[in-house]
């Protein structure tokens, strides 16, 4: 029995491959940021440098570099557009934890906890705009119109998120319009220019949109399980928030579309935010595994991983793609 | 007597000149930011629309389109590019508010009190990213380069303001290097991209650099001396908002450093946030009469309009530089 469990550990995917790929330039990456989210300001650095340093997985900057193994790219372009990618990103947490009043994030307090909201959400601006700076110091035209238009995107994303906040008639489609745009736009864009700093055609360039766009979709599908599923220690921020936040994610769609009349009262109360008791999270819980959605949920995320893996089959085998690959398995196996 | 003030009042300077000058611009300027600000998620236009047909002077692209028309540039590219300035500005009005917590801007309500704090800032956000998709269509890395230093800057005098908030011991220098990024700053690159896009030389770019910076500083200082000079129906906000909130502006500053021990003490007390009531509020505006520190800011201001105008020498004389002028003073005439 030990030894059984001991071997479908070894089998479990892991980032090692995709982490050992890209360790070389991710070190120039973090060199880029943490040189770039300098300030005469003092409090810039600091509350930047909170979060930045504060052990995020470089996921996004993780896709540039890995995208750019898999094509073979020489050059050194693609470390500050790794770092104006994650620059993007922290801005985008920065605000997030701002308009959600979040205190917990990677396991350690948020900045707007520490810092208050103000000097976040400035410095969520300073990174943003330093992340078109980052861009235009390369001077590509197409990827400031693919990190520009991936922006856009994403705010649209949190605000229509915003929008559906508390609405229980929120749809399986409008959520993954949602996430497609809040989470994935940046996951696409990040893996795509990594084609566009090496010149490849416009097929290799769609093929790893394809690729990050699919794993952006698997991998917040995944967070939002894990949000009913396991302990906050987990995603190192609180389990349940999401219930308590009234946000409408694919476990509570389902488990309103597959629930009997007195489960439905019971999130139209939930969600409209009248149920905000620990005891009420542990119902939703409950109500949940009874119907199996995050499991449903897993199984839609395994869906888009498997659709990111083959995306990359016009790619030539070798460790890029079969680190990517296993990057893409990992995403969804997270947390069980 | 009353035939006296009439002539006064004839002959101060106004904004007819510079509004007539580029009245067709402007309407193509703002077809533009009409049209760009619309989006498939309703709120954004609802909000975005709150502030930006809210009454604002559109100061900013006027200046890129009066500094278009001062160099006789002939095409249509600075409409797209005053629009992204416009946004951009709007942005970071959208994020002041939430920092400051104010609740009247331009007479109105603001977005944030009628639609909150979350959805403020991520309209902010979208139309930051607007900003970026306008510029990146029109497709100079030069525009790209002004604007997103010129965003960086901003964002860095915010966070530096921020942390000079309820600080007696802030200097004139410092307040001046305050506004001099978080207002002048975007000033001086509306003013600039009109010769990028028109392809003038460094010294043109510089002259009108130097006219907008001026300017800006100008504009700033004036509406800081407004809000202990003027009731609150001058600019739209409440007067006092700086008392209250403990910004050290350069009426207090000059207040503090021309005052005597009882004043300072006072000053201290105030500005660290223990005395808020109107009676407060009252004796600060006693102070500052009494040191004349509002017309001492109104004077430095005029010196910056001086400066923005002879920066403007180097142009030829005609309507352009003649409407240009006269906004200068009637930047600092405003409020009288």
């Amino acid at each position: 029995m030990s030894a059984e469990v001991v071997s479908i550990k070894r089998d479990q995917p892991s980032l090692g491959p995709i982490l050992s790929l890209i360790a070389t330039p991710m070190n120039a990456v973090n060199a880029v940021i943490l040189g770039r989210m300098q300030s005469e300001v003092p409090l810039i650095p600091a509350l930047a440098g909170h979060l930045i340093s504060g052990g995020g997985k470089r996921m996004r900057p993780m896709l540039t570099l890995a995208g750019a193994e898999l094509v073979g790219y020489q050059g050194t372009r693609h470390h500050k557009l790794a770092a104006a990618v994650e620059f993007i990103h922290t801005a985008t947490l920065l605000h997030d934890d701002v308009v959600d009043g979040s205190d917990l994030r990677r396991g350690k307090e948020t900045a707007n906890l520490v810092f208050g909201n103000p000097a976040t959400v400035l410095v969520g601006d300073f990174l943003f705009s330093r992340a078109f700076e980052l861009m235009v110091e390369d001077g590509s035209l197409r990827v400031l119109k693919i990190l520009s238009s991936a922006s856009a995107v994403i705010a649209q994303g949190e605000v229509d998120q915003l929008t559906a906040q508390r609405k229980i008639e929120t749809s399986e489609e409008r959520y993954l319009s949602i996430i497609g745009a809040k989470t994935a736009a940046l996951f696409a864009a990040a893996s795509r220019i990594a084609a566009v700093v090496a010149e490849r055609d416009e097929a290799e360039e769609s093929a790893l949109d394809d690729y990050g766009r699919n794993l952006g979709i698997a991998f917040q599908l995944v967070d939002d399980a894990i949000d009913y599923d396991s302990a906050a220690a987990e995603m190192g921020k609180d389990a349940g928030d999401d219930f308590r936040e009234g946000k409408m994610t694919l476990p509570v769609i389902l488990a309103y579309a597959r629930g009997n009349e007195e489960e439905r009262r019971f999130w139209q109360e939930a969600i409209a935010g009248f149920r905000n008791e620990d005891e009420d999270l542990a119902k939703a819980t409950d109500i949940i595994r009874k119907h199996d959605t995050v499991r449903a949920t897993r199984d839609r995320a395994r869906h888009y991983a498997e659709r990111a893996i083959d995306a990359l089959s016009i790619f030539p085998d070798g460790k890029a793609r079969a680190a990517m690959t296993e990057a893409a398995r990992f995403a969804v196996s997270r947390g069980y």
